[in-house]
């Protein structure tokens, strides 16, 4: 077990997603367990906490998901660039070894809770709230939050401490091809005005 | 007109959200126009695109869009860090000139195709796919791009321009509590691999 992993209280689980980071999503099921990239989840609501998350009709964690009911986001790092690209364009289908060849190494938060990707900086255990409709007919899924944990090297007492650690702890932001930005500078607005 | 407005085709649409940039959604109806801010937005759909935002019950512009059936998302930049702050905790109903004291300057692209907020880096133009269950139990709404633009210094030939653009035309990420951050470092990954 990582010792820098710190629960996150469910009110500030949002922030963990806000700033629009690319994911890693991840699912078990029958002791399957396979992991994917996503540039397309978001939070959806504060409290308590829900977020969204597209999952291609293709994805095999997409139906580990909807076997198992349960799925993880985290927030795979700049030290996890190649990873987060890797799992996004390998196919569990095609490569029973995947997650090995990925580099990807699993493990639970506690009994059952899991499977979370090491090395991330935050993780968000959800339950998936089925809504067939938006599976169907957007590969739209929704899930509550009901645990939340950080690596407190990146995320601590409710806040990213980019502009305080290590650049390899930053957040990936993909956009195509191969291209990500990671996250960049602080900015603050003076919020008395 | 901003003579560096260029159209975005649709099929690359998706890439001016893919990298979870915090959004200002514009909206008209029968003369009345708002702009807000919104951190849950995201891609939904390749093609033809879509794209999902979180609206509040409270917020007016949600009004204007159930009432329209259009709305337009848009990037804003580091250039605009207080206009997007100060749209996201203004409101129409307690402020009839919101706009005008938040720095705001709208227009249309083309005749109907509006409101947009002048200084952003792109804009998608979305029509409103009616999901009543969505909005109500979620707050989300869902829209097809049925036109997108991007200011060419910021965005052109389908790829963002951060890494060699004025830093001040980078995109913001809303955290909370009036922090964000701007996108940062090109990252990429071979893609032969």
């Amino acid at each position: 077990m990582n010792e820098h992993l710190l629960p996150v209280s469910l009110d500030k689980a949002y922030r963990l997603l806000n700033h629009g980071p690319t994911v890693l999503v991840s699912a078990r099921h029958a002791g399957v367990s396979n992991v994917m990239a996503a540039a397309w989840a978001c939070a959806l609501d504060f409290s308590p906490p829900k977020v969204s998350v597209v999952l291609d009709k293709s994805c095999i964690t997409r139906t580990l998901i909807e076997k198992s009911g349960a799925f993880v986001l985290q927030i795979p790092t700049v030290n996890q660039l190649r990873l987060t690209h890797a799992v996004g364009n390998r196919s569990l289908a095609d490569d029973e070894q995947k997650l090995a060849h990925c580099g990807v190494t699993l493990f639970d938060a506690a009994e059952g809770l899991g499977p979370l990707v090491e090395g991330c900086s935050a993780w968000l255990y959800c339950r998936l709230i089925p809504e067939p409709h938006n599976q169907q007919t957007y590969d739209l899924f929704i899930g509550e939050v009901t645990s939340a944990w950080a690596d407190a090297r990146a995320f601590r007492d409710g806040h990213w401490q980019f502009e305080h650690a290590d650049p390899r702890w930053r957040s990936l932001h993909y956009v195509a091809g191969g291209h990500f930005y990671a996250i960049g500078a602080a900015l603050d607005v003076e919020t008395s005005d």
